[in-house]
C-alpha cells in the first residue's frame, strides 16, 4: 500500500492518488458493516451514502499527510474512514427539503429520495456517532486517539462543517440579514467596498463549510502519521489554500458546465442567488483567484522536500480541473 | 458539591439529586457558550435545546454512578454535559416534522417551531460533534477520554439510539414490516403468543432509543469515577432495568395524564397505533412490569452497599411517577 517511487500526475490519473483507492474502498466497506442491532434500511441508507461512487478526496488527503509526515499510510486509514463518513453524513443533510433539497447528487439519486426523509436524517446522525466510535476503536495509540477526535470534532461542529452551512443556508434565504454578525463585522473593517466585503463573507463560509473537513483530514493524516507541530501547521495552510481553490473551482464549473457532464442540476446556485466567486468577481476573475491560491499552497508544502510530491500534485489537479 | 450525607428521597426532592442540579445546570450553560465562528442563531437553538428546562436525569446518572464507584462527582462532569448533548440532539431530531412531528415538548415550541427546520436539524447535528469535543477536551486522563467516547459514540450510534429511533418510525407507519428483520426473528423464536412478540420488540426498541443512552450515563459515570469491570457491569445490569421501567411508566402516563399536566399532546402515541406497554399488556399488567423490573434493579445495585443510596432513590422515583 505504500508504492514506489510516488506515482506522477498523468492523464490516466490527473489526480495523483488513483493508486490509493482501492484500499480507501476497500476500508469503507469493511467499516460500514453495521451488523449487530443496526435496522437494515438504516445500514442500507447509511452505506448507499459512504460507499456512493466518489474521488475519496478527503480520505487520500489523510494517507497522503501521513506519508509527506513520514508516516506509514495504513495507520492513516481509521481518520480517512472517520473522515469520509462525516463527508457522507454532511452530504446527506444538505440535501434534505429543508436544506438545499436536490434530488440528485453525482447522477444519484439523494439519500430521502432512494430511501425516504426520516432514513435520510437518521443515517446522517448514525454516521456521525459512527466516525467518532471508528477512530475510538480503530486507532492503537490512546494519545493519538484523543487528538484526532479533537480535530474531527471541532472540524464537524458548530464553528466549522455545520455552522458554515448554517451561514451558506443563511446567506442565500435572507439576503444575508441573519448572517453570524461576528463575520459581517469583520468583513467590513477590512473594506469598504461591497464586492470585496461580499467575497470575505463567501470565503468564511467556505473555509469552514468545505475547508474545515479538507483540514482536518489533512490534520489527521499528521496526527496518525505523527507529524511535528510545524508540520501540522504546513499542512493546515495548504489545506485552507486549496480548500478555497477547489470551491472557487467548483463555482467556475457551475457556470460552465452542462448538466450532463456534473451529474446535477447546474446553474442552480446562480438562480437562487446564492453568492458565488465568478458571479463576485467575474470567471476571469475567479481564475486567477484559483491560481493565486494554488501557487502559494505550494510554497507552504516545500517544507516536506520530497515527500509533498502527492500533495503538489493534487494541488495542480484541482487548478486543471477549471481549464 | 458532593454533600454528606447523601440526601433521601422525600416529598420536596422525590428524585434525590435535586442537590445536583445547581452544578449541572452551572457545567451546561458553561459548555453551551459556543462563542468563537458559531453563528449566533444556530448557538440558540443549540441552547434553546439544551438549556430547555428538564430534570437532567441522564447529567445526574453520569454523577451518582462516579459517586457510587467512589470517585469524585466533579471529575464525572465532562460526561454529564456530553450525554445531556446528545439527548438534546436526540430530541430536536425526533420531534422534526419528517420524524415525530411535534410543535410542544414540555410545554414549549419544538426547536424547528422556535427556530425553523433546517436550523433545528444543523443544531442537532452540531449537538452531536460538541458532545465529542467535550469529552476529548474536557477529561484530563486519555485513557478515560478514549474509553468515553467509545461508551457514548456505540450509543449514539446506528444500532442503539438510532437504529431504536428507525425502528419505531418504522413500527409506526408501516405495521412492523419494514422492522429490523433480526430482532423479529428473535422475538418469534422465544414465542408463538404475538403479544409476547411485540412485547420483546418493543422492549428491543426501548433498550436503544431509551436504554442505550441511560446505559452510557451510568457508564460514563464509572469510567470518569474510575469503576471496575465488575462495577460496569452491575451499573449496565440497573441501567437496563431501570431504562425499561422509566418507559414503562412514560406509556402509563400517557394512558393516564391530561394534556395540562404533562405539557404535551397526550394519547398521541395511541392515536398513531403506536405499541405501548398499557396498549399490550394493561394498566395493572403494565403497572406490575414496572414493579418487577425496579425490584431486579435494586437488587444489582446492592453490591455498592452504602454508596448506591442515591441510584437506589432514583429507581423508587421512577416507579412513583405511576402511582
Amino acid at each position: 500500500m505504500n508504492p514506489a517511487p510516488t506515482p506522477t500526475p498523468s492523464s490516466e490519473d490527473p489526480t495523483g492518488f488513483a493508486d490509493l483507492r482501492p484500499s480507501i474502498e476497500s476500508a469503507l466497506a469493511s467499516a460500514c458493516q453495521f451488523n449487530e442491532g443496526c435496522p437494515s434500511r438504516l445500514g442500507d441508507a447509511m452505506r448507499y451514502a459512504v460507499l456512493a461512487p466518489g474521488k475519496r478526496l478527503r480520505p487520500a488527503l489523510v494517507l497522503m499527510a501521513a506519508e509527506a509526515c513520514g508516516g506509514e499510510m495504513d495507520s492513516a486509514m481509521p481518520g480517512a474512514v472517520a473522515v469520509e463518513m462525516i463527508h457522507a453524513y454532511s452530504l446527506i443533510h444538505d440535501d434534505l427539503p429543508a436544506m438545499d433539497d436536490d434530488d440528485l447528487r453525482r447522477g444519484r439519486p439523494t439519500c430521502h429520495i432512494e430511501f425516504d426523509e426520516p432514513t435520510a436524517i437518521l443515517a446522517g446522525d448514525a454516521l456521525i456517532a459512527e466516525a467518532f466510535s471508528h477512530l475510538a476503536n480503530q486507532i492503537e495509540d490512546p494519545n493519538r486517539i484523543v487528538e484526532a477526535v479533537r480535530t474531527l470534532s471541532k472540524a464537524a461542529g458548530a464553528a466549522h462543517l455545520v455552522g458554515g452551512q448554517a451561514d451558506d443556508l443563511a446567506a442565500e434565504r435572507d439576503g444575508k440579514d441573519e448572517i453570524n454578525q461576528d463575520v459581517k463585522l469583520a468583513s467590513k473593517a477590512f473594506t469598504s467596498d461591497s464586492i470585496a466585503a461580499d467575497l470575505a463573507f463567501l470565503e468564511s463560509i467556505h473555509h469552514r463549510k468545505t475547508g474545515a473537513l479538507i483540514a482536518a483530514s489533512l490534520d489527521l493524516g499528521a496526527i496518525l502519521g505523527g507529524g511535528t507541530n510545524d508540520q501540522r501547521d504546513a499542512l493546515a495552510q495548504y489545506a485552507s489554500l486549496v480548500g478555497l481553490a477547489f470551491q472557487v473551482v467548483d463555482d467556475l464549473l457551475d457556470f460552465t458546465s452542462d448538466a450532463e457532464s456534473m451529474g446535477k442540476r447546474t446553474g442552480k446556485d446562480a438562480e437562487r442567488g446564492k453568492l458565488t466567486y465568478p458571479g463576485l468577481l467575474g470567471i476571469e476573475g475567479a481564475q486567477q483567484r484559483a491560481d493565486q491560491l494554488i501557487i502559494e499552497a505550494k510554497r507552504q508544502i516545500s517544507v516536506f522536500e520530497n515527500r509533498q510530491r502527492r500533495l503538489s500534485c493534487l494541488a495542480t489537479y484541482v487548478l486543471e480541473r477549471s481549464h
